[in-house]
């Protein structure tokens, strides 16, 4: 049976257009996820839908604002997917202690947190007030693949 | 009575001309602190009394090390009152475990980690041992509001 | 007697042509490193041997990503050292946590990841399996001392 929010995740997928599903996977000697004891560290996530990333360039240039907060909610979605796939189930956040969001960013552009909004809006839209989280969003110079924005998260399973 | 920190803090209060009173505020589906256990997390501070950002521009151009050094300072002004706030009083802050410094930087200014000292002393100086920290300190490209300087703080309560 | 694990230590630090030896200090009233519980949380690291920072400038332009993944090996032999000095040995290090990667970028430079991954590559070649870990890597404007990469850890010990 569905839970309540995998529905609501399943939602909001489909909104964006994007299904998430699948083992979410990263090169290198790292990895997307590590839980130890009750806390989960997502690694950076950036707005990756199979193999292409599908928000780049700066935001307050080529990227518009409202693009920008579009790639923060496909971040946040990899990292709520990648929550799912390390304990089983959303049901089992039981919160979001952290998230850092990165928004690569043209000069003079000071909406950083108006980005963030996008994500922190789709974490209490599934999570509830588990999703209620603290955050720290700064605009950087470049992120990898010219990603508009990057973020990671650390969540407490119950 | 007040406690010797408490003291302590007020006098910076004071030298900086802000009462860091009242309840810290911000929008969004986010908070300003989460206690997980004896882990608490601050969210990112900016420089910002009541409604106004104090401190604005690029730090090495716009701005002077002093004046980021005092952003610095009422950055972490703001994380303490959030650390009091949700602990009841500073004499419970056991340890600072962990200080992010992001400086809006002028290119070529390198000089990030005199910057954060003014952070560190403000610990140092109300916390004593509790205060000393292991810190990060990077120069970004922009900042919420144009914020000169943005903290963020993770602490452990005893 | 060494161990395998401060053996390949020893191994790199020779290729590097550094021996990584002796208390590293820092100024300011920070530490390099601090052990809460089971976390030990170390200060950013920047390429620095000695007093002299090693690799300098902006990557993609004076720096090549060769220079840069040298500079993140560095960055991390400093945090294993930082580790090896905290915990008695590397033996002792149960999981690398979190690595938050930051890259001084040339405009347009998009390899953050790639130069992190000399830094993941050092930390599973030395802890193997307790060297995987969960990373972020940003490009940001500016270092302290124009260090060309930075990077700081959560380690988890045994």
């Amino acid at each position: 049976m569905e839970t309540s929010k995998s529905s609501k995740f399943n939602q909001i997928a489909t909104t964006l257009g994007h299904t998430f599903e699948g083992e979410i996977k990263i090169g290198g000697n790292y990895v997307s996820a590590i839980q130890n004891d009750k806390e989960i560290y997502i690694s950076g996530q950036i707005p990756r839908v199979g193999n292409t990333v599908v928000v780049t360039g700066r935001v307050g240039s080529e990227v518009t604002l409202a693009e920008a907060q579009m790639a923060a909610k496909i971040c946040v979605m990899r990292a709520l997917a990648l929550l799912a796939q390390t304990l089983g189930s959303l049901d089992r956040v039981k919160r979001i202690l952290r998230m850092n969001v990165y928004v690569q960013s043209a000069e003079n552009f000071t909406q950083q947190s108006e980005v963030a909004d996008g994500a922190s809006e789709v974490l209490y839209a599934i999570l509830g007030e588990a999703g209620v989280h603290t955050r720290t969003s700064v605009g950087v110079y470049q992120l990898p693949k010219n990603a508009a924005v990057e973020l990671d998260l650390i969540a407490i399973a119950d």
